[in-house]
């Protein structure tokens, strides 16, 4: 199908894809008075008097802002804000389709860090929670962790965290089929940006062996020269061997490959040099490191990518509508590792142990189950963590 | 009624009053590669070739960020940016059900005039428009002024100018009822805020024959040594013979009382010395600077009031979603003088000539008619002046 011209006539037809409607009914001067003049005025009292009774009277508690600047949009990358605009309305319906999570996009003409969070910050009072988006690496990395620092309100950079939690749910439902246990699962992942490390990180937090992140120049390791400072601050966890080299060569032997970098950059003898039962995990977009079936050729045990036409899709929605959904049903003031290992165990949990195949280590993205087990999974992460209020 | 518990339980209830929605139906794999991966990267490649495509493809178009800083709330006054949303979100399912316009609260955690107009400006890719709502005066002038000039989409203060357009279209009715033209009419004005000034302007341009704006310490004139910058700039338009003197005096043998300012300031006897057919509009909020039975006891021969359980209400939703619609159907610029003056006629001209009674100056507020008509006249008077793309 022919989805760039099925694209732009939907886009054209609707003009855009988000609309913002009332909740309750207008249809007479009794609702005027009490949704608007003079009644209105009772629930702004409230809340002069109590800030924290905004998330009673309000919207806030379930809206999300969107947040871009544009500069790494799809494999598009720095093509501004208003440009990122409709990937940030398609956001806003994947959290509303899964999630009923209300969510608005916020594309700032900024590039500057500085800007960009300080904007954030005077958005505050509308939003319960941030979902970053789309903002090139590695200043996505000081936007994230400054607004954690300096809001009250739960702050997800989607590409990193999201990505990391499926691929986390893929290994763990992998494990189940392989039998190989994730305190000596050895991984590579192709691609140090801002996906790659939250994925490192995120599977060092569940336990993973050894895990070696490699860029086109190779292994990071403790040669390498060129790394920034987010890959620096992983880099004493990675690479347990200080493997050298380029990605073909790192990879021999291995259990796990993770691409999050370009299309096709690996060849099926590249495959066919990992370890038994390897699982290939090809998630750039729209064309893998490897396709799937010259993968499978080469002898992979488990293959995904990021596409929908492919079994084991790697996709975001399976993650950010239930972790947003169950941070905000719990005023979570954070989304912190906890929350986000409980929702990848809880999309791996979705997919029931007798329905488990290689070709199906991944719910669908449309099971409406997913986003409500993740909910409940982060809910009670973040209880028991201590971030609910 | 108990208006403001019946608020309390609705807002409670609903959690606030807007939610976002997807105007696309995302049912199945298909819909998603098309409202998102990989169809959304084509109208994001047409819009990072050329800007302008934003508004063909995305919702930006239909979109009016409610800008409030939380300064100056209904009549509650600096009550901070989480109060105010209550308001904003009023605000916006107004701009919904009367205009079909998707708006959204913007309440920032600021009072600082350069970081809200920096503030906006960052947001500017999302919206097609900007209300500016509740900010006190005289920061509000300025902050339209300079957002006026900076930005590329109309930038509108409904405080100002949304009553302003709704006593004209008031005073243009009662014209035909008194048969006192406009250049002849006499109008005093309390208060010397940012409505006040503005329905000076407004009337100023629409040929009213003299205005004297009082505050508390009396008439602008000569004599005024504490008037603020708004203020100096339309003094020497108005007051014509230099009156000086309390409210009360002024108001002898006047056509018009407008009243933006306090509860009961005014009594029956101030009433009875205006002169013959006196038009008084008393909109301070709940309670009028004097109340309709008392002023047309006193001999007022039209009286209105910002209230809905009175005759011949002041209600701004007479017209900012009109003149939002019609102003983003055009890709209007800016709403302009000519823009705000067609709303008011138009508004006015709703009500049909044979309907016209002292009781009956301006129409219902939920007559569906008036935005339609409102957003017509706006739409002809954008392109007239040159303000339509």
């Amino acid at each position: 199908m022919d989805y760039n011209q099925m694209a732009l006539d939907l886009h054209e037809k609707h003009k855009g894809k988000i609309s913002v409607v009332s909740k309750v009914e207008v249809a007479d001067s009794v609702d005027l008075s009490v949704a608007y003049t003079p009644g209105v005025a009772e629930p702004c009292r409230k809340i002069a008097e109590n800030k924290d009774e905004v998330y009673r009277y309000t919207s806030k508690g379930n809206l999300v802002a969107v947040v871009t600047d544009g500069t790494a949009v799809l494999g598009l990358g720095d093509i501004g804000p208003e440009a990122a605009l409709p990937v940030m309305e398609g956001k806003a319906i994947l959290f509303k389709t899964f999630g009923d999570v209300d969510a608005f996009p916020i594309c700032l003409a900024t590039k500057d860090v500085d800007e960009i969070v300080h904007a954030v910050k005077l958005l505050e009072p509308v939003f319960g929670g941030i979902n970053l988006e789309d903002i090139s690496a590695p200043r996505c990395f000081e936007i994230e962790r400054r607004l954690k620092e300096e809001l009250d309100i739960p702050v997800f950079h989607d590409d990193q965290h999201g990505t990391a939690i499926v691929v986390l749910a893929a290994l763990i439902n992998a494990s189940k089929l392989t039998g190989k246990p994730f305190s000596e699962l050895e991984v590579v992942i192709s691609g140090a940006g801002s996906a790659g490390l939250a994925i490192a990180e995120l599977l060092l937090e569940r336990g993973v062996g050894n895990i070696i992140v490699c860029d086109r120049k190779g292994a990071l390791c403790s040669l390498s020269d060129h790394a920034n400072g987010a890959q620096r601050i992983l880099m004493p966890k990675l690479n347990k061997r200080d493997e050298q080299g380029l990605l073909v060569d790192i990879l021999k032997g291995k259990d796990v490959f993770i691409g999050v970098s370009g299309p096709k950059i690996l060849t099926g003898e590249a495959i066919s040099a990992m370890a038994d039962k390897a699982v290939v995990l090809a998630m750039a977009n729209p064309t893998p490191e490897i396709m799937p079936d010259e993968a499978l050729k080469a002898g992979a045990f488990i293959v995904g990518t990021g596409r929908s036409d492919f079994a084991n899709q790697v996709n975001n929605v399976l993650a950010f509508p239930g972790i947003f959904r169950g941070a905000l049903d719990v005023r979570a003031r954070d989304i912190n590792m906890a929350m986000k290992i409980a929702a990848a165990e809880a999309i791996a949990a979705t997919v029931e142990e007798d329905e488990l195949t290689p070709e199906y280590v991944l719910p669908k993205a449309f099971d409406p189950q997913v986003a409500k087990n993740v909910a409940e999974a982060v809910r009670k992460a973040a209880v028991e963590s201590g971030v609910a209020r």
